[in-house]
């Protein structure tokens, strides 16, 4: 079994082996996708996109998990890098489609995909509906690519198939997830319950973001499906408190003048702070604010009044006690599931690794 | 070696095998998606969307493959059914993407998914964006469903794992089929070439309703990958004369008054059809088509006219000649193809029967 310490210093090499192996990836393939000259740029786009800095928590924390669970392959490994990559381009896959929802224009500090094909559209009529159709199939592809990636591995067999299924079934979740933030973005916010909205955030991202690693991780690693399947007592509460302190991050780091930055404030999301905020305020503030947030869009007298009101009503605190408390639930559920002591040393060390990258940009 | 005959009358039976088997699947995989209340509408709106009657090619086509090369399972086996309807469930998960790409209202009679969803909005605000982001997400989920249908089979795992890469693969080649019709849609079209059409009709249409069930049929059925290399020869050219039979069948029971119909002439696409008229009109004429297809849309006397010069200019004969040669070219790969007599006999009539099912409503 793999010491903590050994685990750390290869933790250390594993982000410059992942980005060298992600960018030599895209060369790899450049024949799977030889559809000629007008693909080319749309390519070219892809590989730019997936390819930007991120935090690559789902790939980092699937290697932690491998370890953990009695993996030896070594760090450099060719199907040891493709399944932690494949969770990398499911997460840029849906991005991609999640930024076409949103309209959104910035993503890792740069355009959306869509936004990149909308301006190699020059001034043409339309750009913006092409930008986003392009956008949707693209997404599509490397969603192939993505299963392809995992399923064209060397694992044995058993192992592999039992991960792919889930792999699949952690996009299904985040479809549903990504479906209720749309549907309950139309809601009145009286429409719509706390329980609704944690709700959407597991399925949105817990799910794939920490639990697909960790199960992956383990299921490839040899560990029994069995092992694996109380995972979620851990990864649920972690992923609503890292989603909590993602939303108190953008609250606090929010910047009217950056338009750029499209917070869920500046799109009226129902996010749990605001939830909460709605909860504990006066009659007369709650209706202003659920009047705010039944407009079409917000103008920029309606977002100062959000965030004033948000502030006024205590919100913020009850909310970083909550996160503290989810994260102590988490670690509770660590303690009791069935692990080694080197196993839970490391998944806390894998936490705590991710609690450092999260802290101050979100779980991108 | 299954017999014509007998095939013949396995055929028979198969429509309502397949029918029976691809309402239940959705019965079963109930729990799969029991994401909430909120949720249930949208899976009932996808069980009814995927059982539309369609004329279900594809997984026919699959069926027929996988008996001529060889595979003996029952018709009623669930792994076989399970890799017959993958293909149906990828072809769903293809209309509902493209119906958004395209904005139609109308699939197979009844309201495109999206419309679908947009219904349920009641009189929102914002409802058809609400539509087109549900289908996106929802075709990703068909999508992850229809790869995961066909990955639980309990084919050998050699066949199946090359039939998976290859049902990715093709997903690749649509979507940049796709990609070439949004952008060749928006270029002028004296920039848009007859091969141009050609890829674009192969790459979106061909590779997976023709290609993609005969070579996962053989590669199920236990045949050799080598034998199905060259499958291409025969489907590149039976997959034109096919669309270029819709594009014929289209034009000639095109009305102006049903705009439900959505045809590609009143969408100002560039089909085969439209890039000949062109080729063989005077200057005069020419010039006058390449007006009307740049406007952004088409109005009434814009297509009654464009429709007087594609008749003008003789381009549905030349393009029926094209047709018979292509099938003549498909039928001649078919005779030089490494196959049995039993083998060629059974394709011919696949064929035929695809020809028959398709004489008058295209290739849905």
């Amino acid at each position: 079994m793999t010491t903590v310490r050994s685990l750390k210093s290869e933790l250390n090499e594993a982000p410059a082996i992942l980005e060298n192996f992600l960018s030599s990836y895209f060369q790899q393939n450049v024949e799977r996708y030889s559809y000629g000259e007008l693909f080319e740029p749309l390519y070219l786009d892809l590989t730019e996109f997936v390819s930007r800095r991120g935090k690559r928590i789902r790939p980092m924390l699937f290697l932690m998990a491998y370890r953990l669970f009695g993996g030896d392959r070594e760090l450099t490994d060719s199907s040891l890098l493709k399944s932690a990559v494949s969770l990398e381009l499911l997460h840029a896959f849906i991005l991609m489609h999640d930024d076409v929802i949103d309209q959104s224009e910035r993503r890792r500090g740069l355009p959306t995909f869509h936004k990149l094909t909308e301006e190699r559209m020059g001034k043409l009529e339309g750009r913006e509906r092409v930008g986003q159709n392009v956008a949707m199939v693209m997404g599509d592809m490397l969603f192939a690519l993505a299963v392809e990636t995992l399923h064209s591995t060397d694992f044995p067999a058993g192992p592999r198939n039992v991960a792919l299924s889930r792999f699949l079934r952690y996009v299904s979740d985040t479809g549903c997830g990504e479906i209720y933030d749309i549907l309950m973005g139309k809601r009145d916010i009286t429409r719509v319950s706390e329980n609704d909205i944690v709700q959407m955030y597991n399925l949105k991202t817990t799910r794939y973001t920490f639990e697909a690693p960790i199960v992956l991780g383990g299921l490839l690693a040899g560990a029994s499906p069995d092992l694996l399947n109380d995972i979620e007592q851990i990864t649920d509460p972690l992923g609503l408190a890292f989603q909590i302190q993602n939303d108190l991050i953008e609250f606090s780091h929010f910047d009217l003048t950056d338009r750029a930055m499209q917070t869920d404030l500046l799109e009226g999301k129902k996010t749990l702070l605001m939830r909460m905020a709605f909860d504990r305020l006066n009659d007369l503030d709650r209706s202003f604010l659920q009047l705010c947030l039944s407009a079409p869009a917000l103008n920029d007298s309606s977002i100062i009044k959000i965030r004033e009101l948000i502030e006024k009503s205590g919100a913020v605190a009850a909310l970083r006690e909550r996160m503290q408390e989810l994260f102590a639930q988490s670690e509770r559920a660590l303690e009791q599931a069935p692990f080694s002591v080197a196993q839970r040393d490391g998944l806390r060390e894998a936490i705590a690794f991710i609690r450092q990258q999260t802290q101050y940009t979100g779980t991108n």
